[in-house]
């Protein structure tokens, strides 16, 4: 019997206080088990990193059940099957699917989605564009956000994959779209390379009077990342009817304390506004009907997007802190 | 020329800080004016006493332009004609419309509602079940809260004119339906009389721990009549896709500091839960469905209501507390 394969993994060692730490995780070596009938054996090649990561390892039930301590980090991912004894899924085969930080995952073949072997598609795309980040941003502002021409859409995080994507489709919706981002740098990226109307940059800027000086007609749709003062802000300047989408809340994932409400909640009585929540589990069984639209689009010229690639499975605890501190722009993902 | 009708009236003297006093008001006489061209002249039988009221007075911006000082304070109200210079209004015709805290009230024709002679129809009720009341549980509940048979509806403020009414329709509509209330005779009429399945009385007991009693299937649409505390525990119990109606958020409203929204916030993300505001003038233009339906229901027995007298104009700024102490039940008016 050859040596068996040894496997590395990310485990989770602590659930984190703040933000992630590489303490809260531990390295681990182990081989490779033998795969049972069904299984396949996937080397990863890049691993997703999304801010909903700090949700999963904090150990209370969310949208996922909660994670237990010792449990391989969880996280997306893609990779080239290497071994099965599922003959669906024969080797050679690209897929996608919960891998968790480590370098080979084992799973019934059922557990992974088949990829197309397309060269025109760099195979990060499957964890963006043609991805979740896809989907969320096509969804969660189409169903969700229901924007209409000549309404004004703002989005938080706009540097990031998904809010990238959501102010380009909105321009295609022919929405007026104001930005917001924490640096000139991606203001100016958005503003100039993806064609939205306006950025505001909150750590330089008044939020409060940088609506006013964006949104002359007031929000119509708010898609929002971040939450706290920004959705305080955004729900001041809600129109009637305005529609709030909350996909995520990045600003108080790392809180140690309870975190409240927006202040300005009583504007969703006065204003009758909606704010509903989207997870992109819940439209997967739609995704050919978004990624036909995204691919579209993106032939169009109409859709940019950027992937920043973070080298070394070894990275993954250290540089899921980018999202946090604002320091990547585009799609975060790790190649293994 | 005969000695003109005196007309008393509360103006609004200050912007109430807390809870309305009677010194925010000013008591006036004056002369009732000449009707100009298509005017009428009201006598007000019955002034609508709401939560709103306190909203109104603020002096704030909000859904209705902001109140000034010194205009008599608003309000809904019935009256009967007693002079018209309209002739689509004849003097003796029973109106609705924003009467505000006085006597007599003149408008343009058009600024009040004709309500039709039905002797089986007490006035008061075209404040209630066939007013403005008896539109927002209907509209509010079917329309934006849309329980499906089975669901689990919790109602807040649920002995007041709108929560006893959101109750019984949810009965009507299948759902299991709990209602919280302040006194064990409010939670005692709601269940034995009305119907509802179970009570909380939200001052005696543990809230979360009464949540969990009462919905062992979780919460699939929560009709806030008062946000505040009870909102998070039923965000705490939101079940996946639930809904939450605000309808009205009676706890801040006398508030002096910023209000924090609740801290359950995220569960509306995690459950992809939908929060929308309702106001019933929305749905004015849908009067004719909703009373026609809720007409059918009194007559085939299905709906109860309780109407709640204070005599007197004069008491006007004192019962309108009634609202805040929770010592009323059913719905408040005040007999001119």
């Amino acid at each position: 019997m050859a040596e068996p394969r040894l496997n590395h993994q990310w485990r989770l060692a602590a659930f984190p206080t703040g933000r992630i730490k590489a303490s809260d995780f531990q390295w681990v070596e182990e081989p490779v088990p033998e795969l049972k009938d069904g299984e396949v054996l996937v080397r990863a090649q890049y691993l997703s990193l999304d801010p909903t990561n700090r949700i999963w390892a904090s150990g209370v039930e969310n949208y996922l059940p909660a994670m237990r301590l010792g449990e391989v980090m969880r996280a997306g991912g893609i990779g080239v099957v290497e071994a099965s004894r599922n003959p669906k899924v024969p080797p050679g085969t690209l897929v996608r699917g919960l891998l968790g930080w480590q370098e080979y995952a084992i799973g019934d073949g059922r557990a992974f989605n088949l990829l197309p072997d397309n060269p025109a598609i760099p195979p990060t795309a499957y964890l963006g564009l043609f991805g979740h980040i896809g989907l969320t941003a096509y969804f969660a502002l189409l169903d969700v956000g229901k924007p209409k021409a000549g309404e004004t859409l703002v989005v938080s995080a706009a540097a990031g994959a998904v809010g990238s994507l959501v102010g380009q489709i909105g321009k295609i919706q022919g929405c007026h779209v104001v930005g917001i981002a924490g640096t000139d740098d991606k203001c100016r990226w958005i503003t100039q390379e993806l064609g939205f109307d306006a950025a505001i940059n909150y750590k330089r800027e008044d939020v409060r009077e940088a609506f006013g000086r964006t949104c002359p007609k007031g929000v119509d749709v708010y898609f929002d990342n971040v939450g706290g003062d920004i959705l305080d802000a955004a729900l001041e300047r809600i129109n009637l009817h305005g529609r709030i989408v909350v996909c995520g809340l990045i600003s108080q994932y790392n809180a140690t304390d309870r975190v409240p409400g927006p202040y300005n909640f009583a504007q969703i009585l006065m204003k009758r506004a909606r704010v509903e929540g989207f997870i992109v589990m819940d439209y997967y069984d739609r995704a050919a009907e978004g990624t036909a639209a995204l691919g579209k689009w993106l032939g169009e010229g109409k859709l940019k997007y950027r992937v920043d690639v973070v080298e070394g499975l070894r990275n993954a605890p250290i540089a899921v802190n980018k999202l946090f501190d604002g320091t990547n722009t585009g799609k975060l993902v790790v190649k293994v």
